[in-house]
């Protein structure tokens, strides 16, 4: 059986990890509101909603989960790490779920003490949510706030996170070839992406059995444009498109696919008919900019200089101007995350750090270009886990 | 041509409305760091990433987005609102994104001012985002929060809103039929979703015409199941499946469509195979708490009697131990917002709220029952806007 999930063991590792770290500065719990890092830490994913929820982690002593009552059976369904949840009805409620915090955190015996959080206000605070500041309301407590460690933590995947990047690489690569595969001149950009995307999630499907199933929302695996279409390519987060593929049109894709709440992030430009000596040079340096900046992606390096080496490709063929944005990204649990491939990063590259090298040109009213690939950062360089071709026979649309 | 944006007009008409709050509270300027606040004021959607963005409203003067390079020319393409732009490369940069903020306010001669503001730290702060707060770097300015103020302006919509929303419904309503046309024993529940969704997508945008584009990313279309599938239907917000849909099996579906960046609720539960008398009894239940609150939909009522009226109904049939959340919530430009149709709520209905109603009974290990529909509060009652079957007959799957 592939494996799709991080292990019970590696969560039971975070926890400790987390819990030493709470001996250590003499805090008797953390407190995490923060969607992803309860899902980071227990295997448990909820629709993060008005509804404030929070997990419980004593030093010492069974998880706790505070949160609204539709989620307590689905923990039940989805971790063996929580056994207790204190919920309220609903919010705003005839009580106010904070003013529960405070009495559940009292009847735990932790209002004296010092806590760890990753937000003192107690609450995620989205789609108008209104509320008492959990710290306010508790002036007996002392609240520290923690919420950088999980990304800190998360800078460095272990064995197991960069197997299911590698295992989402794989099915981005289908959805991917069906995008290409599908591509034509008069079809709506949102047609291709739509059927090659749920083509390759059948498939994915199919092959990985009943075991797997996604851990969010929208579709488990995809393909497409988002935006990137002809001379729209020149906005590199364009959103929708209203028109339809046209001979000549340069595009900008994006695949992937999510294995136990881990993606991958694929990009492609690909160009619609034969290609004009223009749109073959601009090609040519994007790519050449993302060689330079794969070959400086090494223990040793900074991220700053992943985007030097990019940047001065694209200094030395006078197309600095075109640039809009930095090399690349962290990826993981999150689409963005830390580390930032920049100029202005000094952060030291480490074995295990996975990143988008993804350096794009951008001539405004012409067309866009940028390959994006996922990189895991190894003893001695780095190993790409996106293996779509990059080059411009492949990626020509005929 | 249909009306599938919000006017020029009316977005002058929401910026004209924050300028006369600001001269009231005596306030030179907004800063405005929510996504969709700067969309709401001005057409502008962006992807918030962890590179800061903000909107600077002048009691008087013009606009000026501050932000990442790579929106600069999106703007331009969508809106003609926002004509001035001051922008960095990218995030950390050399010179980090705050202290530029810090200059720009400068340079505005607006920082011996007082600003109102939805976030004091300048930055969305999302996707690892680390930086100085805003306000503790200009001491020398008053900052003070009008983040609820949106939330506020939202609670009522217009006319135009409505209208938006009401399109929004009519393609949910196709992508729901398709939704229900492909469902049946043997199928993996996305699968069903995705043929559902790229039929109504393809022909709600050739319906449409060339005019029409999606404002978010993912499918501006769409119907689903999301998770609620057998006895997985039992938890609300449950998130994927793992199995094929079977004979005996309740689902709980979703549709909508992204018309100008309003959507709209529709959820129906379907019955696969004739239903057992247990499934005719809850479903009947369900329907009876939907209608009850539907009835208790009107101005004057407040949001807590329109919930007590469904869990009246829940009450009397002797299942209130099956709820696991209140009735509805506002929709909007946010799938989730204010107000919220709960017990604890003594917020006052006004004409022009737009609400989902959606009580529902939830037996684990069996199965869960819950309709949602869009309505508007008018003045005499409501106005139901998504108008998909309601009955046990119609949703049957044989």
């Amino acid at each position: 059986m592939p494996k799709l999930y991080i292990s019970w063991d590696e969560y039971k590792k975070r926890l400790e990890r987390l819990r030493n770290y709470l001996a250590e500065k003499k805090m008797e719990a953390a407190l995490i509101t923060n969607g992803t890092s309860i899902f980071y830490l227990t295997g448990f994913n909820h629709i993060v909603t008005e509804r404030p929820a929070a997990l419980l982690v004593p030093q010492d002593g069974e998880l706790v989960f505070f949160g609204p009552l539709l989620e307590i059976d689905h923990i039940k369904l989805k971790t063996p790490l929580i056994k207790i949840s204190k919920t309220y009805l609903d919010y705003p409620g005839i009580k106010h779920p904070m003013e529960l915090f405070v009495e559940w955190i009292k009847e735990l015996g932790l209002s004296n003490s010092h806590l760890g959080t990753d937000n003192p206000a107690g609450a995620a605070g989205t789609s108008g949510y209104t509320g008492p500041s959990l710290a306010d309301k508790m002036k007996e407590t002392k609240f520290t706030n923690i919420g950088s460690l999980f990304w800190s933590w998360r800078l460095v995947k272990s064995e197991e996170e960069v197997n299911l990047i590698r295992e989402s690489a794989k099915w981005g690569n289908l959805a991917h070839q069906f995008l290409q595969d599908y591509t034509e001149p008069g079809l709506w950009d949102v047609e291709i992406s739509q059927m090659a995307t749920i083509e390759a999630t059948r498939i994915m499907k199919k092959t990985l059995g009943l075991e797997w199933e996604a851990t969010k929302g929208g579709s488990p695996c995809s393909a497409g444009f988002r935006g990137q279409v002809g001379k729209k390519s020149a906005i590199p987060h364009a959103i929708g498109t209203n028109t339809v593929i046209k001979e000549g049109d340069v595009l900008v894709t994006g695949a992937g696919a999510d294995i136990g709440g881990y993606g991958s992030e694929l990009e492609r430009t690909m160009i619609v008919g034969k290609p004009s000596n223009k749109q073959k040079k601009l090609f040519d340096i994007m790519c050449k900019a993302q060689e330079a900046a794969i070959t400086a992606l090494k223990p040793g390096n900074t991220c700053a200089d992943v985007d030097k080496a990019a940047n001065e490709v694209f200094h030395k063929a006078g197309v600095e101007s075109l640039v809009r944005h930095h090399t690349g990204h962290g990826i993981g649990l999150g689409g963005h995350e830390p580390p930032y491939l920049d100029q202005g990063n000094s952060q030291k590259l480490v074995p295990g750090m996975v990143v988008s090298i993804e350096p794009g040109i951008y001539e405004i009213g012409y067309a866009g270009f940028r390959h994006s690939d996922t990189l895991v950062v190894t003893e001695d360089g780095c190993e790409i886990l996106t293996y779509y071709p990059r080059d411009i026979e492949y990626l020509t649309i005929l």
